[in-house]
């Protein structure tokens, strides 16, 4: 297909198009002529991961580029995961993470196996440290079951990227769940937070429920 | 204390602090004299928690604002939800969510009771139709333990709202819960996921298991 239709099919514009060839998140097409390309399939797919990975997963270009390059690679399976979770971290600053906080994290983890220079580390000291700078007096009850939660959540994503076939299947699988699956738990998370509220405060209250 | 007191007690820099000043983030100073203002550990609080959902939570001045607001209205606790989930959402255009991606999660959500036209909802239908468009094939067991997942997060944060004293806690508590529980969140399942997959990949090839 021509890069109008490209465009059409993927609801994204020309000019996003462009911007995402000439970065070299979008591999080009086959030119036909001096000012003309085809587009195949893979393209498409491959335009709606990046704009997967920077609309909803917020990642930058620089960043999208790292876990494209890191899905074609042939690395092995856990440093991909490594890649995934850098370009979506939140910490750029890991030299104003207090060490009380880095602490508290690392009992928390308890017996965990994590990479004390991974990025889970960080972004959940830096979580935890601007918690309670914002005063908010969250309890021992409340992050354990975070943790937990965690751990059930990565439990289901190497289960799923376990039950792929091939190299490149796991490897996107790896990415597009690490970066898109916070998005998802999150969306989940505000309907869950909807439901127990409701359960909770509205429901004595209400002739009936609402529709849903 | 002063501006630049106020300044080295955040680690904010002073124009950072002063855009926050002038967007109405910070409440304004005790004014001293024509050029000067004292300011107060209410303040230095203030700082960190604007800082807090702008860094880590992501959330634009104009929607940091917003929650800020819901924070000292006395709006019903449910509605403050409400804004600290709309300013914490990812999804700008609802327009473009097919309408069988939200029939995909209203399935999943089962009987939750959930708003229709709530930020949950469609935030947990634009990922799942991200996931869908970049060819990642999840299982019905994958979404499953997600939302399991998510509603046991739900559960821990009203039980955290619960036992705050006074609406001014509670409020804080949803808002800073909402955004920054995702963040938190994000970090632990990253951890997580260092932690299974090293269980699973690695544990076996070692000689001993990196030190922590």
């Amino acid at each position: 297909m021509r890069m109008a239709q490209l465009s059409e099919e993927s609801s994204i514009s020309v000019a996003t198009i462009k911007l995402y060839l000439r970065e070299g998140l979008l591999p080009p097409g086959t030119r036909t002529s001096p000012n003309q390309a085809q587009y195949g399939l893979p393209h498409l797919r491959r335009l709606k991961l990046i704009q997967a990975l920077v609309k909803l997963g917020r990642l930058s270009l620089a960043a999208a580029s790292d876990v494209l390059d890191a899905i074609d690679s042939d690395r092995p399976l856990i440093e991909t995961f490594g890649v995934a979770q850098r370009a979506a971290t939140r910490v750029v600053d890991r030299a104003s993470i207090r060490d009380a906080a880095l602490e508290r994290v690392d009992s928390l983890l308890g017996d965990w196996h994590v990479d004390p220079d991974g990025c889970g580390r960080y972004d959940a000291a830096a979580a935890l440290a601007a918690l309670q700078d914002s005063g908010l007096s969250a309890t021992e009850d409340w992050y354990r079951r975070y943790a937990d939660a965690a751990l059930a959540v990565a439990e289901a994503d190497l289960d799923l990227v376990d039950a792929q076939e091939g190299r490149s299947a796991k490897a996107e699988t790896v990415v597009v769940g690490t970066v898109l699956g916070d998005a998802l738990f999150a969306g989940l998370r505000r309907a869950a937070q909807q439901h127990v509220s409701y359960t909770r405060y509205a429901a004595g209250d209400a002739e009936s429920p609402p529709a849903r």
